[in-house]
């Protein structure tokens, strides 16, 4: 699957006292890139929580801090389906700053599909499966 | 009005790279310490929604910052009425350091009444406002 | 001075459970679009720090909540100069919904120059003022 | 080692629109009890900088989303030391409704000591490590 990678700007809001960007906040990040790649293939989830009745939550996650990103870094945060499952899709995903594949953090990010209203487990809607599959294959 | 208080620690969360806390996190601390207000006066907001259909937001605030909260420090958080009507209430609120009287961030801030599904206005639930008048009352 | 506006996306991460953008993030938003103005006239905070030893702060702030935004709106906000002194600077700031020119929060916000190490009050430097006032000029 | 534990209010500014706590926020929780067990053992994080040198930075962590907590719930969140390194400290962590032993979350936290000020691995306090050695035999 072609990568696909989204720029985020770190501005104070992300920062903390010791100088370096909070490190919840690059779950933020990741999820900024998951959002957008659904966008990218189509799919708004303010739609398929409306339409379809599904959202996405977090279901487990690994996360490496290698090296901090600063205030005012330029960031491009990647994400690469590694598994599709009927209710689940695991992500490997990076920070590194624009222009320097050097990784800041590494995550691996296990997505649920969820009913929007009771919050348990449900089919991944097949339309959006048809279209993770064939970006997949488009690798 | 006696005026209520509550404690917020400062942890790495809500500092930001300039080695104080971010601007936007004193708003943070204000409604922690308005909805501690309410508890105290016997009110959940979770119910309030549930129970009676209303949430409460702000609807306009005036934040002064005077002087800079840092990491780990303890502060204390005033949360006092000005003005109460049937749809909204205006509180004055002080941010300090704890045993120090010295403000470091006071804020004004209208909270409105809204129908917690529409988020049109609505007016104040009548036990709820009884229960206000009396605090205030009891100045 | 043509007004300066800058793009944001409503994540999960800025909305709370009232399914409405959280109150303190629109400063966030806010925040965003005033670095990327300073940025659109070619200066970066962090060099402004590391180079002139300074650091912009807010000292006051009137925000207006009109209308809520809602998870995954795009937004436009403004940021515009009223006012420019010595050692500070008033800004007029609207965020809206992109393509809709309806204001959903009006911010009034006064940012102080500071020391970035002792943060005391510190006059704008002079190229950045030189600059403002050529483009608040342009209008 | 005496498991030690935190309680901590979900506010607002901890849920998202999804209703429930929003993944990241977490995090702080966990980092909210890190903070308060290391206050529990006579070290202050402010302090530790500014005499010591030293600051603690997550390394990597691992979070189970196992049921989601939602606003107004009273969390408990435990900190235990499961591995104590020269440089480092392994947590495991729970978060629970309080009065109720069922996790919502669970992370597995490697923290590192660091320098300060070039924010490079070091050996944590000789004073630290012998009281955290104390607590963990007090078990």
């Amino acid at each position: 699957m072609p990568e696909f990678r989204w720029p985020t700007r770190v501005y104070y809001e992300d920062t903390d006292s010791g100088g370096v960007v909070y490190h919840a906040n690059y779950l933020r990040f990741m999820e900024r890139a998951r959002t957008e790649w659904l966008r990218s293939l189509g799919f708004e989830q303010d739609h398929l929580a409306a339409e379809l009745g599904v959202i996405f939550a977090v279901r487990r996650m690994t996360v490496d801090y290698l090296a901090p990103a600063r205030f005012n870094d330029l960031l491009q945060v990647s994400a690469r389906v590694t598994q599709l499952r009927r209710v689940s899709m695991d992500f490997a995903q990076e920070v590194a700053r624009a222009g320097d594949a050097t990784p800041l953090c590494r995550g691996e990010v296990q997505v649920a599909c969820l009913d929007s209203v009771r919050l348990r487990p449900r089919a991944i809607p097949q339309q959006l499966l048809d279209r993770v599959e064939e970006a997949l294959g488009a690798d």
